[in-house]
């Protein structure tokens, strides 16, 4: 069971292949995320993950470690703040703002920061059910 | 150049094969995606796409079609209405609310709807940046 206030934190980081792989998947092949000489040229100078990979880290720990197996996810907003790099460390950080037992709802302040700087690289807010944990 | 009330559709499916892939290189194995008995007994009966993955391919067309290179991600908000199936095709539709020309960033609604019903699977708005086309 999750309570207000809870924190999880889950540590993370993703090499340049998975990058790639990412970008194959989804089909998301701006050169931004792969390309190295091209992202020289923008103001990152060097290839940014895509935000979609780092948010899907949301959706990794909801649906099998915080509250885990059994989740629905209903709700997601993401503001993109900061570049994230390959092969750099972030946490991904929930706190539980609203539990709505009556309808096995949380609603969770989802954070990404990067772990050297404790900069918040990915700011938002998610609304999820599960009817066995919530 | 993109402009006020300007639409983009974009068709797509994914195979479980590439469900799997996602759920490799994002790490979310939440077994309702991957699965047939394990969701065979869930609400939904059968393996559901994530969300992310979806919601992936607003990234990839603001990335790489419309507006397409050297767009920027800023925000994106997520509602994930209904469940959505390997093998089924959807349509990806994006709706220009107002272009910020001065800032050279545009307010877009985000819409998957399912082809065969029109119903929409996943709603949501995203704000870009584009310097050369918005």
């Amino acid at each position: 069971m999750i309570s207000n206030g809870a924190v999880y934190k889950h540590e993370f980081s993703f090499s340049q292949e998975e990058v790639n792989k990412f970008a194959e998947v989804t089909g998301d092949k701006n050169p931004v995320h792969l390309d190295a000489e091209y992202a020289s040229k923008t103001m990152f100078k060097r290839p940014i993950m895509h935000g979609m990979l780092s948010a899907s880290l949301f959706s990794k720990v909801f649906g099998t470690l915080f509250p885990g197996e059994g989740t629905i996810y209903l709700k997601q907003t993401l503001n993109f703040l900061k570049p994230m790099y390959v092969d750099t460390t972030y946490i991904a950080e929930f706190t539980v703002k609203e539990v709505i037992a009556g309808k096995h709802r949380a609603v969770v302040e989802t954070l990404i920061k990067d772990k050297a700087s404790s900069l918040v690289c990915t700011s938002g807010e998610a609304l999820v059910l599960n009817t066995n944990k919530i």
